[in-house]
């Protein structure tokens, strides 16, 4: 059962903001979706964005600038939760912002106390698509999916091991070797345990080397992010594409930082670039 | 002195935000600025946009989605905040919103306590364009306002008691009838008294119908605003200036409110509409 939160008339289309009951992630569960005005009984394509560590859907619902391309080139817009949240939904021990609760770095988790709720990867790619396909008026044969940082890392690794469902895959400076940099060991460990054969399927630079392939992946990185020497590392993305054949463009974008000033400027490029290989 | 308080790249330009200490009101005062990339030399145009009820500079620097556009147009883009604020920076007796921090409405106050720090009038028309021209790239020939809500009122006023200044004035849903409605006798009667004539010159329909005149007037109106019927008032402006020979375009905007989601659909329009009457 979908409630709706609140509906809101912009740039031509209506923003929407819905809760739900997530059987995956065994809590309630919000996420935006933004519809471009259409013809009665028209299906739309779909563009999915997974947000970065802290988020919740209104960060990219209010600071985004995405409604005005997504309108002229007709995609509806999905913006889910970063995580599980509510009573009885565990957090990191000691509250840090990079585990836990807006941290859900779109796996499901088999360590307890975590394998309970944090179930974002079933949430992302079973139930959120299935409420999507009932509710909106969605064209499901074309979908893509882009995100944020953390965001970017769910996008590229969901997008990798489902070739067949997305038409096409792009991310604003994301986490490509969460194996390799702390905010990935921190959740990977967490979440999977200690065992890293198991994580391998959640990293990006993994899943191309271990012979994952798309169509082609849009990567934008800000030169003056202050993640990008310890965090984000987009050079071993580029490596593992460039040895494994896998076509990848990254866009080094000069003076840009990690922040929504970032991100909604290259927004309407990312959304073009969807909307050519959604058809 | 101005202080930096964050530059961040975005949209082909910088967005800054800056903290001074005003001589008008007394107090620290913050503000954002938005400058385009441009050859070095340049003076750019200047558009002053003026925040409604509750907001600060950031509400429409993070939702306002005028960067874009003010790239593309080559325009400077002023964010002050609505009051002073600070440590014995009087508020509302009972803490509302409407009235005190957050709620300047843009005047000299000339009633106790209020008289000592609420000189917005002073600060916008005097002492933030000086700084600007002081301090930013800007062509100080060529300035435009606007504003929301209450800031729809203050650069309206602001306008019409000094078309010298402005080669254009247009604002989102703005209170156009403060004499008339019931927040701005509230806010009129707080800082200026009881005293009726002395609130013509801050009521843009007083100053239109007392004389005033700018070369026109650009209103955007959501039908859906929940304040469209109490405190807004359209209409009466449209008489006003129908009655007084002024120019003016009223757009009813179907189905839109009174949010960041109003005023950022038609903000690039706003902007292109000042930057053909900037030049």
């Amino acid at each position: 059962m979908l409630e709706t939160i609140s509906t809101t008339r912009a740039h031509g289309g209506t923003q929407g903001v819905y809760r739900h009951t997530s059987t995956a992630t065994g809590t309630p569960m919000e996420f935006s979706v933004f519809v471009p005005d259409h013809e009665e009984g028209a299906r739309l394509p779909v563009v999915f964005y997974l947000s970065g560590l802290t988020c919740t859907q209104a960060n990219v619902t209010e600071k985004g600038e995405f409604r005005r391309a997504c309108s002229e080139l007709g995609l509806i817009f999905v913006a889910p939760d970063t995580s599980p949240r509510g009573e009885g939904v565990p957090d990191d021990a000691e509250g840090a912002y990079d585990f836990g609760l807006g941290a859900g770095f779109y796996v499901n988790a088999t360590e307890a106390p975590f394998d309970k709720h944090y179930r974002m990867r079933d949430y992302i790619e079973e139930e959120l698509p299935a409420l999507i396909a009932a509710e909106f008026p969605a064209d499901m044969q074309r979908q893509s999916i882009m995100g944020h940082s953390m965001g970017g890392h769910g996008a590229l690794t969901i997008a990798l091991r489902n070739p067949e469902r997305f038409k096409a895959v792009s991310a604003f400076a994301p986490i490509v070797a969460p194996i390799d940099v702390p905010w990935g060991q921190k959740a990977l460990a967490g979440y999977l345990g200690e065992d890293r054969a198991a994580w391998r399927e959640y990293d990006a630079c993994a899943l191309v080397t271990d012979g994952a392939r798309v169509p082609d992946i849009l990567i934008d990185q800000g030169t003056d992010d202050n993640f990008l020497h310890d965090q984000l590392h987009p050079h071993l993305f580029e490596e593992a594409c460039a040895q494994a054949g896998q076509p990848f463009t990254l866009r080094m974008q000069e003076g840009y930082d990690h922040s929504y000033y970032f991100i909604s400027t290259f927004m309407a490029d990312h959304l073009e670039w969807h909307a050519v290989r959604l058809g």
